[in-house]
C-alpha cells in the first residue's frame, strides 16, 4: 500500500524541508543553513544580499506579465529553538525525522524541536524560488536570524536592501489563522536598594505554588495571576497581624512568563498564627480565581531556629509596597468585543537578596500606552528610593483596518478550503512589528501551516496542513 | 374604542401602583407610604411588624394546603429616587401619571421620576397580600426604605423579623433576566497633606474632557477610562518636559461614577511648548480609546500672567505618583467566560486644594479581593504619607451554583413567555448583599418588569411587562 502521505512528502518544499532539518541551525548558529541558502541562490542564478546580522535576502524577477508589479518581500526565519527530551548538541547535530510518524501525517523530530518554526517558511521560499513555472510578482526573499532570541536579525536588518512594500510572513502556527497585528513591548527592570541587620528566631518559609502560569503574551488575557504579586499580598497580610522579619523573596525566572512560584523566607516568634493566615489566605484566592487557576498553594513551613539578615524595618515596607503596588496583568483590551489584550504588563522576575529587583514584561499595541506604563513603574521605584530601566523595546505591528494582502491572503484560503479564515491580532512580538516601523508600514499578513508545541521537543507539524499553506502561498502571489 | 391596556390597569397591581405614585416617597421621606401600609395591612388583618429604620414586614400565613411550607420573603423598597426636569418638590407632591402615553402601553410620569423602581414592588406584594385566591406558602413581605441612598434601610434591618430562606427581590429593571450575585462594596478616601508656596507665571488651565463615563459597577467592563487618571498621565508628561507648578487639580463628583472630566490649573513659562505635549497626548489617547471613547479631548488654555499658591516641588512630586500610580478599572473578571467584571475600582473623585483628596469605589463579588484592594490604596496612601479612610461597606451576594428559587422562576418564566430565561450577575450593590450575609445565605432571585431610564426624569415602564412580571410571580409562589 502506498503510503498516505507519499504525495506529499515528494513534494519540492517537502524536499527541502528534509535538507534544511539535515543542517544544524539552532540561535546563534546559523552559518551552515546560511553557507545552503548562498549556495541554493547561486546554482540557480539568483541574486543575494547578505547583511552584518546574518540576514539574506534573495532576489528572483517577476514571472512573464507580472515583471512590473510592486515586489513582494516573502519573509521567514533562518534559526530554530533548541528543546530536547535528552541533551542534545544542535550546534553540531542535525534533528532526525521520525519517518514513522510522516505516515500518520505527522512531522516530528526524534526527542528535539523539529524546527518546522520556522524551517517550513524557510523551505517553502526555496521551492517557490526554484520553481519558474509560477506565477508571481518580483520576490524579495527575506531570510532573517536570531528571530528566537528576541528578534535580533529583523532588529537589525538593513531594510534598504528591499524595496517592495507588501510582507507575506510565514511565522505563525495556526492554519486559517490570519495575523493582522501584533504588540510592541520592552522589558523593564526596577532595582530599589535595601538595609539589612541580623535578627534570630523561627526560620519560616512561604510558598506561593500550584499556579498555572504561562506566556505573559499569549496568556495573559486569561487573567490568571502572578505568584509574585500573590506573594506580595500574603506578605502585606501576614506582616500586618504578626511581627517578622523578610530574610528573601524569589519568584519567576523570566520576565515573559507568568511567575507560577514565588517563595520567601522570614524570621518571626509567631509560627503558628502565620501558619493559620497563610491557610485563610489560601482559601480566598482559590475562591477568588475559581475557575482560574483553583490549585493556588500557599505552604508554611517552620525551619527550626536561626540567626539570618533580614530588612529592617524601612526597607521591608518599601518591599511589601513595592511588591502590592506593582501593577501586573490586562490593562486594557479592545473596544470592538473587549476580548483581544491592547495593553498588559507583567511582573514575571522579583528577587530580593541583596536589593529588591523586579523585572517586567510590558507590552501594547500603542507605543504611547507602553511608555505611559514604563512611567508607572519608573514613578513606583522612585517613589521607593529606586530605579527603573528599560531594554530590549521592539515596535508594534499595529492593525489596519485596510490590508490589501490580508484581504486576498483571506479570500485565496476561502476558494482552497471552502473555510472561512480567521482574523486576529496578537499580544506578542513578532518580527511584523519591525518591518512595519523600519519599511514605513508596509501592508502585511502573517500566517503558517499548523505546528504543535512549538519551542518543545513535541513540536511536530501536520502535513497536509503544511501542503494547503504551501499552495496557499503560491496562490497568493498569483493574485498579487 | 376600548383602551389597548384597560385589561392591565384595571388590574390591582396597577391600581396600588397608582395609590403609591399618589403619595409622596423619595428617600428619606416613606413616612407616608409607610402608613398606608400599616392602614392596608390593618384593614387585611394581616399582622406587621416595624423596626427602627423605618422598614415594614408584612405576614400572611400560607394558604391551603401550603401552611407547612417554608415561608417566602417578598422584598421590594418603599423610597423612590427624586429626578425631575424642572424644580420639583418630591418631599410634599405626588408624581403625576402621563394618562396620554398610557395608552401606548408605557407608564411615565410628568417631567419627573415614575417610581416604579421601586413603586411596582410594592405594588405586586399589595396586591397579592389581598388576593385570597392565591396559592402561596406563608408570606412575608419586607419593604424597606432607603434603598436609593447607600442600602440604608435593609443594612439597619433586623432579620430576626424574618423566618423564611427564600427571597424573591423585585428590584430589578430587565424583563427576563434572573440575577444571581451582585458585588460588595466599599467607599475608600485616600488624604494626602500637600505644601503650598507662592509663584508667577503664566497661568495655563487643563481640561481632559469629552469622556464618556458612566456608572462605576455597570460600565467599569467596558474599559472607559477615568479623567482623573488620565489627567495624571497628561501632567506627568508636562511636567517631564516642561517646569510648571500645580494650581490644583479637580475632577468628577462621585465616588460611583467614571470621571468624564478633570481640569487643573498651572503656573508655568512654557505654555506653547505644553499646549504642544498636550496636543500629542491627545492624539495618543483617542487612538488608545479607539472603539472605546473616541471623542477624549485634552484641552489646554492660557489665562495670562498671575500669582497663585502652588504646590513645592516634592508635594508634586507626590501628587503626580499619586494620580499615576493611582490603580483604575478592572481588576479581575470571571474565570468562566472572561465577561463578567468580578473585582474593579473606580477614582471617582479627585480634589487637589489643600490636600490631595482622592474618592474611590471599591467592588468586588468576594469580600477578600475588595480587602486586597482597599490594603493597595492604605500602602499607596501611607508610601505618599497620607492616609487611607474605608466606610460605606456593603457585602457580595455571592453566587451559588444551585438556587431552587432561581431555577423555578426561570422555568415558570420560559413557561409563561416561551423565552429563554437569562441568569446574570451584577457589577454593583443590591440590598441582596445585605440579606445574603445577614441571614445565613437564604436562597435568593432578584427580577422586576421592563423599566427604563431609571432615576433620570425619563424612567418608564412597559405596561405589558408589569403585566407578565405580576403572573410571575403569582405563578412562582404558587410552585414553592
Amino acid at each position: 500500500m502506498k503510503n498516505l502521505t507519499d504525495n506529499i512528502t515528494d513534494e519540492r518544499f517537502f524536499h527541502y524541508f528534509r535538507e534544511i532539518c539535515n543542517i544544524p541551525h539552532v540561535s546563534f548558529h546559523t552559518d551552515k543553513i546560511r553557507d545552503y541558502i548562498e549556495h541554493f541562490a547561486a546554482d540557480h542564478n539568483l541574486k543575494y544580499a547578505k547583511d552584518d546580522y546574518g540576514n539574506i535576502v534573495i532576489y528572483k524577477d517577476g514571472s512573464a506579465g507580472y515583471e512590473d508589479h510592486d515586489a513582494i518581500v516573502l519573509q521567514g526565519h533562518l534559526d530554530m529553538v533548541g528543546a530536547s527530551k535528552e541533551e542534545f548538541n544542535f550546534i553540531n547535530k542535525p534533528v532526525t525525522i521520525d519517518e514513522e510518524l510522516l505516515g500518520q501525517g505527522i512531522v516530528k523530530a526524534k526527542g528535539t524541536t523539529l524546527g518546522a518554526d520556522d524551517g517550513i517558511a524557510v523551505a517553502y521560499i526555496l521551492a517557490i524560488l526554484e520553481d519558474d513555472s509560477l506565477c508571481h510578482p518580483p520576490i524579495e526573499a527575506l531570510l532573517t536570524t536570531n528571530e528566537e532570541v528576541g528578534l535580533l536579525g529583523a532588529d537589525g536588518f538593513d531594510c534598504s536592501l528591499l524595496s517592495g512594500t507588501t510582507v507575506i510572513n510565514i511565522d505563525s502556527e495556526d492554519e486559517g489563522v490570519f495575523l493582522m497585528g501584533s504588540a510592541g513591548g520592552v522589558r523593564c527592570d526596577i532595582t530599589i536598594p535595601m538595609q539589612w541587620i541580623s535578627k534570630s528566631g523561627d526560620n519560616v518559609t512561604i510558598r506561593v505554588t500550584g499556579l498555572t502560569g504561562g506566556h505573559s503574551g499569549d496568556k495573559i488575557g486569561t487573567g490568571r495571576p502572578s505568584a509574585n504579586s500573590l506573594m506580595g499580598r500574603v506578605l502585606n497580610e501576614i506582616l500586618q497581624e504578626c511581627t517578622g522579619s523578610i530574610v528573601y523573596i524569589k519568584g519567576g525566572s523570566v520576565d515573559n512568563a507568568i511567575a507560577n512560584e514565588c517563595e520567601a523566607e522570614l524570621i518571626t516568634d509567631e509560627y503558628d498564627k502565620i501558619a493559620k493566615l497563610c491557610n485563610s489566605v489560601e482559601k480566598d484566592l482559590r475562591q477568588e480565581y475559581f475557575g482560574i487557576d483553583e490549585n493556588i498553594s500557599v505552604f508554611v513551613g517552620l525551619n527550626g531556629k536561626a540567626d539570618k539578615k533580614v530588612l529592617d524595618t524601612d526597607s521591608q515596607k518599601r518591599a511589601i509596597t513595592a511588591l502590592c503596588l506593582a501593577p501586573q496583568g490586562v490593562i486594557a483590551r479592545s473596544g470592538d468585543d473587549n476580548k483581544m489584550v491592547n495593553t498588559s504588563l507583567n511582573l514575571g522576575i522579583v528577587k530580593l537578596t541583596d536589593d529588591l529587583k523586579m523585572g517586567y514584561s510590558v507590552r501594547s499595541v500603542y507605543e504611547s500606552a507602553k511608555n505611559g506604563l514604563t512611567e508607572k513603574l519608573r514613578l513606583l521605584a522612585l517613589m521607593l528610593g529606586g530605579t527603573a530601566v528599560c531594554s530590549g523595546n521592539y515596535p508594534a505591528w499595529q492593525y489596519e483596518p485596510e490590508s490589501r494582502v490580508r484581504e486576498l491572503a483571506g479570500n485565496v484560503y476561502r476558494k482552497l478550503t471552502g473555510k472561512e479564515p480567521v482574523f486576529k491580532t496578537i499580544h506578542a512580538g513578532l518580527e511584523c512589528g519591525l518591518f512595519y516601523n523600519r519599511m514605513n508600514k508596509p501592508d502585511i499578513v502573517s500566517y503558517g501551516p499548523d505546528i504543535y508545541d512549538i519551542h518543545t521537543f513535541e513540536e511536530r507539524m501536520d502535513i497536509a496542513s503544511a501542503k494547503r499553506v504551501y499552495e496557499l502561498t503560491v496562490e497568493l502571489l498569483r493574485n498579487m
